[in-house]
């Protein structure tokens, strides 16, 4: 693969990622979503299935990586780093426009979710709490979760463990992967299996920290909200950005050193 | 493949395609139905698998397009249009046909349905806000969503372009997907894989528009909705008919460009 | 095939059906079940694998029909009728050992289930309607759906006309699934494919009648709720039983001669 | 396959089959979970995909059997028995590795949902009913069930053979699933289909008890209960922990005597 198929296959493919990624979110949060209150069923469902696509559309130009975590784990099981800077940069490029894509795609959503809410942290402070309550049963909420993750409990030693665990199953996975592949289909079948994984990752590790797994998924669209012209859109929360940054690499280079003495 | 092959099974695939896909909104939305209140995701798998199921019928005999936005696309990708006009007439009389079957297998919900709404739009025009509320209640709504699509928000720019986002992503990856394929499975496999990709869109795009992501599916019914003497079945909605017809020509077309100059 | 590969495949494919396919009812609809409202999706899904599951496992014994309305279906389009009564056989026997082991897996399900609503049709006629809604509070409802197959609204050429749709959607899909095999996959996955195809089936045509499309299915679990000895078990709506039987019937055959005229 | 790589390879995926699959349940049942109520199909889906992952992971070193009922099965379907003790000390090791990654990835869900409850059983034992009562509102429950079954009604015969039955498809379903295997799919396919056949197992038969229908899924887990030093943990239940053991390999054994009386 050349540095330049490489890079356009990942940044299309991390772009059609994120744009269903955080679509899906987007879907079941927003208000005036037909698909609002879908449940976390769908939530999970939608990220894996939004992988599927983006594999199958990038495999044939970069391989499909679409996550700095998985181009980590294969450089450690490969040796092999030279091309790490370009899938870094498409990956990164992607996910910044896909969340950009979803702002478009829901821009009205956005808005009517966003007017809702303007009364929360308005200028009558005082007032701020029962205006959010009052928000709150309006069916406003806050929108960062389109593009970012966050915890539910904020405990940092916690969040990070459970990033790394999430995505050294992802990784081992996808490393391991090849060893099925006797010629006679899982090569093919691999972006529906990896897809089901996601959703696994998604339905049993998720619950904690909305299960990043995946650096430039988040990166890339918390700099996109930080970025656009949201009314009332609150901080991007960059206190907690360093997390979901670092999990994901520790748990994909753990993945790595565990498969070259296991399996390899 | 002949002509009469194409027209035939396009005409029986987009039938199968919309007596399952209007069937699900039929059955999830309408009065007396066991599926009632089933939820986002039971009308997103279902109109996956029903792209799945008309897929694999059709494939042999016209290779399964079932969307005017498919063939084009491939058209400019394969640059022969020749064929074109057959798939579109297969395409729309099978989609009439279709929406005339999910009115036949739920001939007694549609009654049921709509005889509880008889209420709203009737000669009393002052007490019609009361009593649209009151039929609300009672649990009658609109059926025209269960022919053809129409916006959370009515907004031209922000629906076209959510018609047009969506089906770039359904026909890149039905473009790409022969890209996959190394004789051992994903031609095969493609049914299934194009049905999911389906899954993902209706799930991450489907919010505000409803996903046609396909013209035949959204006029052809429309038409149907507009013919069936239907009791109170309201307005047609045809000043948006427009929108789903052209945004999903836009997305396709766009798709066959980024193809031809970034994976062929 | 030998005869007897042929009736013990089918006995155990079939029961193995019924077993899946009645136990997620009984799992989502009985009193004291862990999946107690689990929702029509996760019926619908769970005839589905149910499907997928008996195919694979008497797949290599009998073909798997598993469905009196496959096996007309097969048996038209080949026009070979010799082992259509063994194939008969089998899928009914297969059907009541498939409902009785429901029973005994649910068996403390059905006694409290029952229990509650013994209230209902007991010696105080006067009360009975009160207590019918007391008994529907405590979550109380009927059992006989755990076995067969109701309407929601009893119109007999609607409900026929419902199962005669559903069952040619099953059915030529089935029949031209042989089409998509080129010898690298779709007789393997072949066994998913019909199972998704049950699940579209289900979601999409499921809401009036229930979905039969499968004339074993529906009797053979009616006679076994006629004959086990469940407490205020209610009547078996004998009345309602042909259709289950001649619609599917009649569909297979459509599907099959559709496919002879279009297809072959 | 040499013995250390059974043994490493039945660890390493029993691991990642706990984990996932104890994950979901914990996310879904956990307070300060986004998964929160996501309910009982996101349960069996996420399970299902758990055997999913695990297999694919676990294959290339030991085969995958990851469950004591399966490698009983193909023991007695094989007539070797030799390296049973090695499958089975690794299922039983990798399952309590599971279960404790679990209790890392959730550890402040669970220091957050039993705090809440830690009102029940405490030292005004006269209050308790109430208090219980008062910790249900808060939404605060058990937490054995993250970690092993238990079922809905006591009941040791109807149980037992719940769990029989349960096992009986899964061990049968394995066993068959070489059959339809001639070089062209199903062996790779196997981990996905053998998933999906687990979500029916779920979906349609887990009600009464849970489904462990594998010993070590529910004896390793129980053990790590009953070490951790969980906050108001209640107790491990042993009175009921043999039976998800004897039942599972009591349906496997029978299983494997129907596949060598009618398939082999």
């Amino acid at each position: 693969m050349s540095s330049s198929d490489i890079f356009i296959g990942e940044t299309i493919g991390t772009a059609i990622l994120i744009l269903l990624g955080g679509g899906v979110v987007a879907a079941v949060t927003l208000k005036a979503s037909k698909a609002r209150n879908a449940g976390w069923l769908a939530i999970t469902l939608g990220w894996g299935f939004a992988v599927m696509t983006a594999v199958y559309v990038a495999g044939p130009l970069s391989g499909a990586h679409l996550n700095p975590a998985v181009t980590v784990g294969l450089a450690i099981k490969d040796g092999d780093w030279s091309n790490v800077p370009v899938y870094f940069a498409g990956e990164l490029l992607g996910a910044m426009i896909g969340a950009t894509l979803v702002w478009l795609a829901y821009y009205g959503q956005f808005q009517a979710h966003l007017t809702d809410r303007e009364i929360v942290g308005g200028p009558d402070a005082e007032d701020s709490k029962a205006k959010a309550v009052e928000a709150q049963e309006k069916g406003a909420g806050p929108v960062l979760g389109v593009f970012s993750t966050g915890p539910e409990i904020r405990q940092t030693v916690q969040n990070l463990a459970t990033e790394i665990i999430g995505t050294f199953v992802l990784v081992i996975a996808v490393l391991t992967q090849g060893l099925n592949d006797e010629g006679n289909g899982l090569g093919i079948l691999g972006g529906l299996i990896v897809a089901l994984v996601v959703v696994s990752i998604g339905l049993s590790l998720g619950g904690p920290t909305g299960y990043a797994i995946n650096p430039a998924r988040d990166l890339g669209p918390r700099i996109v909200h930080a970025l656009l012209p949201l009314p009332n859109k609150g901080g991007s929360d960059w206190g907690y950005a360093w997390i979901p940054i670092a999990g994901p690499l520790i748990g994909g280079a753990i993945a790595a050193g565990v498969y070259n003495v296991a399996f390899a």
